[in-house]
């Protein structure tokens, strides 16, 4: 139960959704949900296929060009084409949008990890046929791109005829009036040779301006021979032509290899080739089985199952599915906003990776949460010429969205002056060693990170009155920006700070030499660790003692607030309707910010200073950005009203599935797709990890029966059943720990399940 | 002496620079000081003549569209060049970058209103030859630009040929790494039309986006027939061809009239021919005693006299000239920032002109002043628009930038944020009251304009506490951007609204029915006009009870300090080289802010405060902007320290002559050029005007021995005579009255001194 997701609609804006929805990928390739025979005309579609950090470079228009404003974005291409394939029974083309559809059912199954489309279907002369579209993106050969097509004429058909292309003459999607898409620069490859190598056809494609080769191969297979054949090249595409005589079934597959510079060198042609001979023996059945062996492994770390609610378990799970089909799975990628699912945000990095999908890769597969962290460590050159650049002495100022480490924020008041990136990253590699407790990596690369982001904020900010405070920065809420000492910067920062030191001594405590190593690379003197520990044990946290609570920044509170109750629906997402200067001046929010601190850092405020914050900012919160709605979750669950964290949890849970933000045609919001498994780990299950230890404080909303999933932890893995009277703790596999259970100690050994009441 | 102004450099950034100062104009026309022969290969130049207001719209490029951002600006539009005049002597045509210059002079004479070249000249092969250049664009036909050379050869010459060419195939300039100059879109007309007509020879030229059409038309006359002579039209350009052989003088000159759409109707050809019919029987003499008489009248008003330094009394006086040159006198224009003498800013208009540009007319020629009030109120629909689109319910928001009322400022934070702007053009109306005590116009134009601003400041702020709070805008200082309850803004806006209030008493004093009919069209209730007050009362003013100086805003004082001592020179202006957020993050002003708040409202400090106020800011301000030296001049001499408001004087008045900003070949700072009169006349003679009248508190810098210069006020004209020991007053015209001298009444009737010890 629970494994698929359906989805029949033809309408047009449902189509765009669901090519978002349908999107297959493996972390390297990516496939939007596209139609094999295409549309009816004037039916819109982005037809995309990505290959994560293939991009292009294209200028970035200013108004006006101010300082180290950036001059270049760093932009996901669409590639060649290989989806399309038609079908002609007689001469009749198959359409969808043309006779009658008399069966019509559109899967993705995701624990086969595939997508099919089962039709049945009648031509507009009245013949009758039968299809079964099929196609995944493999997990095992990441450059594969397969589908398979069988087709049943249940009338008499003389002729049935498969057309199948592979198209480089390809352009990116653009929406000039949305700043969450691309506005321009569409046309971004060039191909630069189309040739048949034995039964392979190659198209080879090159980015204008950093000069990047993919190559896209396919290779045809029918069940049977064709009895007519032919091939051609119009142009910039390889169209394949098969006909076949009075056939009962036929069954053709189409297997495309991608490959690309970054991952195959500069020979991506010969790479594609030796590809495709590896695949020669290989079958869809053998496919089809690496598949299902991969998600296994897969699902039986990440599974989370919900005992009590279907449809937030199809959601949970396919939000976990898009983003393993999303995330990069070796060093020259990352996680995307959009992951490999559309093109909104231009395939760029934000902090939506450390903070929102990196715990949830971390506790389940730390693998790809540690190639996460190598891919940014390989972006610090980058961060540290950035910080000059901007005018810091020192430091390392990560870009708010960039692909290789360029800063490629348009609009600074909500892109570069959100400082608290370089925080957030340095957080997430605390978060890496609190898991794994993996001293070598925090040697290598933690302790450098911590320490060139502790760099930053102590050229950024100052001290003044025995406070340490940093100005002019941006804290997570958009609708507030360039302001003084945002208290999740300020905390973020202080923790940072706090870190950069402790990494230090731990490193020192592991390994001597390596410390001298770090040392002197770094030209760490000792003043400079002292400046960390004091500017990190003066930070300044706004804090209004009369109403006890964090405030925001220093003059938030000072503003009018914003009347959420007047404002007409249709005014909503507000940054779509009200120039950013009228969203400044009022406290109202965007998303979780100060809240957000208080999940992050558990030890930032008492339980009634924590509620009284999330109260206020709860009332003036729009949740008009798609992290918002699972750190407000998180938070009710930690402050004991499960009924409202469940709310907010279905808004996260269900986001894209019922498109309720509007824009999932642009792609899938991978940011919120890990919030959903943080509200359940970190929210209902109330998981946190600190230097000490692993607790857990669970509680679930009553419509659930059980709560039920695994954590890799310190090399162990750990099993949790909850249900309304108590946890159930299991160590599946590993050495004996003990973990908190609501402040008490539960020693875990053997694979016995150990209960606790609630 | 002090009436010309000396250039002969030829090296090229001294002949860009004189491009800007040599610009000749009457407000309506502007012509660029650029070679009629041009300029050797290679030597950058930017030709250009500009009429007004006289503009096209062109894309905004922004990297990231968010709401009510501007899409389009408008842009002051190079039209049809006629300055082109090639000589050639036999074989070898004349220039000043071949052969040998025997003898160079050029110069502007600011009485004569004219312009010329005095050039004794060896060619390559040894002929020596006088020329005699010599421009103006006139006064009183503003349609004409008129050129005139007398060409004397002292060695044998056969041929004398002049080829005089009209070209409609002009470009704007360009500069996409300053933000203060365009980046783009140079090509904004097309030549649609080249005809001959009679003696006349006219080109039409329209702009792509506003279809706008301007002609120029020219007639060539000579001291004799040519003894050959063609014209050939090329293209876009009229080529006219004339031979003159074995002549001791000859005289060629070429009158240009310039006709267009907003001013001349849609035939802008016929009107053009109609004009030079009206000149058939004008001489060069006529044109010249027209232009003198012209400027007589200016300079008996206008002229400030500084006995003690001559270098000086040149920069007062050639600041004035091309204030004169500038301005808009007819209601389709205003005054730009760079008036008509270059590209910079895009010939938009800003706050200069009410705060710094305006005050000039107004006390010298009032019907001058007037129009520009004429100009904004015209605005006056565009900016209610403006404030809808930005998100307010009410009120009038005046944009940035803009020629015909758009917002054309693609960057907020210093643009759109600058909320200031619609109070400095309420001030203006006020002003103009005070001066003139015109309760017509105040009827007519100022209360609208003064009820429209004062509701923006209601929809804008909020009360709190008590206080009204105005959030999330710029002050004036573009160093500190978005921030709250800026000190300046505030205040003005509290003048803002209580003149809102007074404007209404007044008129309703003045004339019951035009008091019903305005009430009744803006829909005035009563309850409106105590909010007014009531904000007006309430309204917050930062101060810092513990140095006793006003804060910039909410925050600034909590900032760091921006280490001037040790930034390097060339790292000035810190806006071409810091990321605005850095400098946002500390105290440091690109001009004055709070310092000139003091100025404007001589009641908001006392002594002390203002003292205190001025050195904390004077200590954090750099100056980068062209506004800030006089208003600290004016400030220091209002504190009594006339040495250092000498120095900043000295700043403005040779700005441009001594191009210490490094800009003046994209254009004059127009403000600045204001900023001289002002710190004279506010500065020095300590004037300010409010309902109670008029008063001085006059006092001199030691190395000057006296300051005379004429003001204009409720209909009189008042000179003042200022030395050491006295101040003498003389009502030159005009009905007693009685002004203040250092808080004492002075009675002034008869054209008698008055002589008041200082």
């Amino acid at each position: 139960m629970g494994w698929t997701v359906v989805r029949n609609q033809l309408d047009e804006e449902s189509l765009l959704v669901n090519e978002s929805l349908f999107a297959l990928g493996n972390g390297y390739l990516g496939v939007r949900g596209n139609f094999e025979e295409g549309y009816a005309p004037g039916i819109n579609s982005i037809r995309g296929t990505y290959i994560n950090a293939f991009h292009d470079e294209v200028p970035i228009e200013q108004a006006e060009k101010l300082h180290a404003f950036p001059e270049v974005s760093e932009k996901l291409v669409n590639i060649i084409d290989a989806q399309t394939i038609m079908i002609c029974f007689d001469d009749e083309w198959f359409s969808l949008f043309d006779g009658d559809i008399l069966d019509y059912k559109r899967e993705i199954n995701m624990d086969e990890g595939y997508s099919e489309r089962r039709i049945r279907w009648r031509s507009p002369q009245g013949k009758t046929v039968r299809l079964h579209f099929r196609r995944l993106v493999s997990f095992r050969t990441k450059e594969l791109f397969l589908q398979w097509i069988d087709i049943y004429p249940e009338s008499a058909c003389r002729n049935i005829r498969v057309i199948s292309y592979l198209d480089g003459d390809v352009t990116n999607a653009a929406d000039p009036d949305d700043p969450r898409v691309a506005s321009g620069h569409t046309k971004r490859t060039n191909t630069t040779d189309v040739f048949q190598d034995g039964p392979n056809h190659t198209v080879v494609n090159r980015t204008f301006e950093t000069r990047l080769e993919t190559a896209a191969s396919v290779r045809i297979r029918t069940s049977r021979t064709p009895d007519v054949y032919s091939c051609e090249y119009h142009g910039e595409a390889v169209v394949e032509d098969m006909t076949f005589r009075e056939e009962e079934h036929i069954r053709v597959s189409k297997w495309t290899v991608y490959t690309d510079t970054y991952r195959h060198g500069p020979d991506v042609k010969s790479e594609a080739r030796t590809i495709h001979n590896e695949l020669a023996d290989v079958s869809i059945a053998d496919v089809l089985t690496g598949q299902r062996e991969y998600l296994h492994g897969f699902w039986q770390s990440a599974d989370i199952q919900v005992e009590g609610d279907a449809n937030l378990q199809t959601g949970i799970r396919f939000n976990l599915f898009q983003l393993l089909q999303s995330v990069g799975k070796e060093p020259a990628s990352n996680i995307s906003a959009k992951g490999l699912s559309g093109e909104g945000y231009e395939g760029h990095y934000f902090w939506d990776t450390e903070i929102y999908m990196f715990p949830v890769f971390l506790m389940t597969e730390p693998s790809i949460a540690k190639n996460l962290l190598e891919h940014r460590y390989s972006l610090l050159p980058a961060a540290k010429y950035r910080a000059k650049e901007v005018g810091h002495e020192q430091g390392a100022l990560f870009p708010w969205r960039t692909i290789k480490g360029r800063e490629c924020s348009g609009f600074f008041p909500a892109g570069t002056a959100q400082y608290h990136i370089s925080a957030d990253i340095a957080y997430s590699f605390v978060q890496y060693y609190f898991a794994t407790n993996d001293m070598a990596f925090m040697s290598e690369y933690g302790a450098e990170i911590l320490v060139e982001t502790a760099r930053l904020w102590i050229d950024t900010g100052h001290e003044k009155d025995g406070q340490f405070r940093i100005d002019d920065v941006t804290g997570p809420d958009e609708y507030t920006c360039i302001i003084n000492n945002n208290f999740y910067t300020n905390a973020m920062a202080r923790f940072n700070l706090r870190w950069a030191v402790k990494s230090l001594a731990l490193v020192q405590d592991y390994s001597q030499e390596a410390f001298d190593r770090l040392v002197m690379r770094l030209g760490i003197e000792p003043e400079e660790i002292f400046a960390f520990q004091r500017a990190a044990d003066r930070m300044y946290l706004p804090y209004d003692p009369e109403r006890d609570i964090h405030a925001q920044d220093d003059t938030f509170l000072d503003k009018d607030r914003w009347n959420l109750a007047a404002t007409p629906k249709e005014k909503f997402p507000l940054l779509l309707h009200y120039h950013p200067l009228t969203l400044y001046r009022y406290q109202v929010c965007k998303q979780a910010d100060t809240v957000l601190a208080h999940f992050l850092l558990d030890d930032l405020a008492d339980e009634t200073t924590m509620r009284k914050t999330y109260e206020y900012y709860e009332a003036v919160t729009t949740h008009d950005s798609s992290l918002s709605y699972c750190v407000f979750s998180i938070m009710a669950a930690r402050l004991g009203d499960q009924e409202k964290a469940l709310r907010y949890f279905s808004e996260t849970a269900r986001l894209d599935l019922d498109n309720t933000h509007g824009n999932t045609k642009d792609g899938l919001h991978m940011a919120n797709m890990g919030g959903t498994w943080s509200a359940l780990v970190y929210g209902f299950a109330g998981m946190r990890m600190s230097e000490s230890g692993l607790s857990f404080r669970p509680s679930l909303p009553k419509s659930w029966t059980s709560l039920t999933f695994h954590i890799r932890y310190h090399g162990r893995i750990i099993q949790l059943y909850i249900d309304h009277d108590a946890a159930e703790y299991t160590l599946v596999h590993g050495e004996p720990i003990t973990v908190t259970h609501r402040a008490a100690p539960i020693k875990l050994a053997d694979g016995t399940a150990v209960r606790a009441v609630l």
